[in-house]
């Protein structure tokens, strides 16, 4: 899986040009259908990056949008309705953003435009890319072709990747930090879909799999808090949140995850079904082949993709996208929960007990996997650090694989105290017995690991 | 789950008919894309049936067709060519098949159609229907409904259930076996998929299962073979055949299955992708929504929907339908590893290592579905039975589970030489060390599980 650039990376010691040695400015962007956030960190190549600034608006699909800037980890704008602006596009919001940074006096390493060195753009499907790529206007192109592969989920980020590109200086580097490059190391055997190979290569179709910009930054914190190297460390990864997967890492790199060609496969999420029937969306509706109105000239969309990621999941069974709804209507002392009709209360406990049985069916799978050598189930994303009663549920049924019990304190206590203080890692179950395993939760966050990755890369600094 | 039928069953032991102490004649009828077999069974009301006869038409869509003829455990006809009679239809081959039974001498106890008393129908998709079916005029019709949902796979059975209800005397009943029927007990949150739920209802979109009947045989034969009852009896058992698929049984009952709303989900099988990213095959042809040039006017196929059953699996991968063929290609000994190229071999081993690691998800996944609690791993169906290759590497790659290591001797030449006696289980593996598990090997019999089932059914004994 390795491709010919590997081979011609330069060396990170080798590097003697004097830029490697300046202090820059990277901004790492992440878009999402609803949101944009921008982060600023001032980075020296080869080191930990460290935040300047963050700044985001939300609500792009549910009017108005709002906007949240944070500088040195305070709260400067909590919330704010954002006036007096056109936000009707995820480069609007951009805009807004890097205005938001460049006007702030508090952070005055970055004055103007021509104070970002690096731009790195989330995009979700990296095709064959294995690692983060230079983006020129020859390149730019290859992105575009990728949204064939993933129309639901690439052309936000393209989008802004456009507008820096026309907006910022020639000096300003945009980079793409791939969700799929991760995944790279997966097996032939185990990225390999059974069906006809020679159409499968001409269409690009196998696992690629994503949330690895997210999986980069649970291996290493994750190995940072079991004081080992990342090349040695096995675990079982969750990212639970509106989208959600499963990740086995065997020596730190991806064994197996539970996307596919694209995100709709593996688990359900707050409006995606997960993996179903591969012909039940034939039985759903007709013409499910057919594109969907939402499709434009250059984007593609299959009705039967729109229904599959956009009006199933959660939000199909119950109402709601927000998981924290279903857990505070089955938790019986709360308020949500008496104001719900029993018939409402049964669709939420549907939605919850779906959701822990398909999760533990993939920690079970990559047990398997991992053959038993595995160090820790570490939970990751928004329902990963907020879910205590998931987490606990979760625990308590793979417990025959010797994870748990759950320190009740730890779970129900430490993780929303210490999470907020930015510890990266806590443990909730420690190995008890032997052949036992931990179980952890862990911060995950995306805009580092691309300033990260920045940072480290050689190439980017020459 | 339970449907108000069961309620107005009658009780066996309040069965005071003569109808129910006469011995009486069962055949069960199994009818595939490309053969149909039928057995025949003396019966006793609540006894286990004795086999008498068991014909088989096999080559339907590989001319010519051939016959195969057992009297008594005694084979009488030989793969013979079938010659001088149409057989273009599953019904042609039934007839053949009957009138064989019907003229063998040896066989005194059906010397016309009068002396049958029942015919059993392998039915793939059940729908709702929780147990075996007498078929009417009326029933008739639900059973076509049916075919909505499984085209593909109701359509063969459906051509021999109208020809007996035609051709046979009215004192003749034909009964539905459904292959579904055996999974009605998986849970809510197990059966459902994450959609919205009023088309779910409307279109019975939900997880069936399939393989039931064999796991009806195989639960019940684990259980003797434990000497425990079926209903303390858990398993995880797999069904690999050219259709393969995985079952969670606790207590005697399915608790979950791999495939879902037809049998395409799941495990692959020689031209079946089984599970994949359910957007996948809107990539991988345009049009895939049209209706296949393969629907009638009775049945509608996807394109899609063939592609998955039909062109893809291991077929796809390697050329060939028989897993057989792959497992050799991998023996350096064997003639046929010798004649192919690094290349084919290549892809040999791509299919064979991806089915291992497929069926170890499933085992992983029903692991944790079952706590830990697993009296025994059992190994069914064609591949199930004659790869000792398979079960090897399988039972290896899971072994951190408690399974194996497995007894070379008794895999390698017992499972043969006693499954050839009709030994219904066999161990592979004993428990070795505490928390560890059997693993067996089953001769599963569907056409035995379906006369069983009529002689135990008193609304059939009336």
């Amino acid at each position: 899986m390795k491709d010919a650039e590997d081979i011609h990376r330069p060396m990170l010691n080798s590097l003697q040009s004097t830029s490697a040695k300046m202090k820059k400015i990277v901004l790492s962007v992440n878009a999402g259908s609803s949101s944009v956030k921008i982060s600023a960190y001032s980075a020296l190549f080869g080191q930990a990056p460290i935040q300047l600034a963050e700044a985001q608006i939300s609500g792009l699909t549910a009017p108005p949008p709002t906007l949240r800037y944070t500088r040195h980890g305070e709260k400067v704008i909590n919330d704010e309705e954002v006036k007096d602006q056109k936000v009707s596009t995820q480069a609007d919001a951009f805009d807004i953003l890097l205005k938001t940074l460049i006007d702030d006096n508090g952070v005055p390493e970055i004055s103007s435009k021509e104070d970002i060195a690096y731009v790195c753009h989330r995009i979700v499907h990296g095709g064959d890319f294995v690692r983060p790529k230079l983006i020129s206007d020859e390149t730019y192109h290859n992105l575009e072709k990728l949204n064939d592969l993933a129309p639901l989920h690439n052309s936000t980020s393209l989008v802004i990747v456009h507008r820096c590109m026309s907006d910022l200086p020639k000096t300003t580097l945009n980079i793409a930090c791939f969700d799929s490059q991760f995944h790279h190391t997966i097996p032939e055997h185990i990225r390999t879909y059974p069906i006809n190979q020679d159409i499968a290569r001409s269409n690009h179709l196998r696992k690629y799999g994503f949330h690895g910009i997210s999986y980069a930054f649970i291996t290493r914190a994750t190995a940072d808090f079991l004081r080992k190297r990342v090349e040695d460390v096995n675990i079982i990864a969750l990212h639970l949140g509106s989208g959600a997967s499963a990740c086995a890492i065997k020596g730190g790199k991806s064994l197996d995850t539970s996307m596919g060609l694209t995100p709709l496969a593996g688990l359900p999420g707050a409006t995606r079904s997960g993996s179903v029937d591969p012909s039940l969306v034939f039985h759903y509706a007709s013409d499910v082949g057919k594109l969907s109105p939402a499709s434009t000239k250059e984007l593609h969309i299959s009705r039967a993709e729109e229904i599959l990621n956009k009006e199933s999941g959660w939000k199909a069974l119950t109402g709601t996208t927000n998981f924290g709804t279903i857990t505070a209507a089955l938790d019986p002392s709360s308020s949500s929960s008496q104001n719900l009709s029993r018939e409402e209360v049964a669709k939420m406990r549907l939605a919850y007990d779906l959701f822990v049985d398909r999760i533990c069916g993939f920690i079970g799978s990559y047990y398997v996997s991992l053959g038993g050598q595995v160090d820790a189930l570490v939970f990751a994303g928004g329902i990963g650090e907020k879910s205590d009663r998931l987490r606990a549920a979760v625990v308590e049924q793979v417990s025959c694989l010797g994870f748990g019990p759950v320190d009740k304190e730890a779970n129900e206590t430490r993780v929303g105290q210490e999470l907020d203080d930015d510890h990266a890692v806590i443990e909730i179950a420690p190995e008890t017995k032997k052949g036992g395993h931990k179980v952890l939760v862990c911060k995950t966050d995306e805009q580092f690991e691309m300033a990260r990755a920045c940072a480290e890369d050689g190439e980017f600094w020459r």
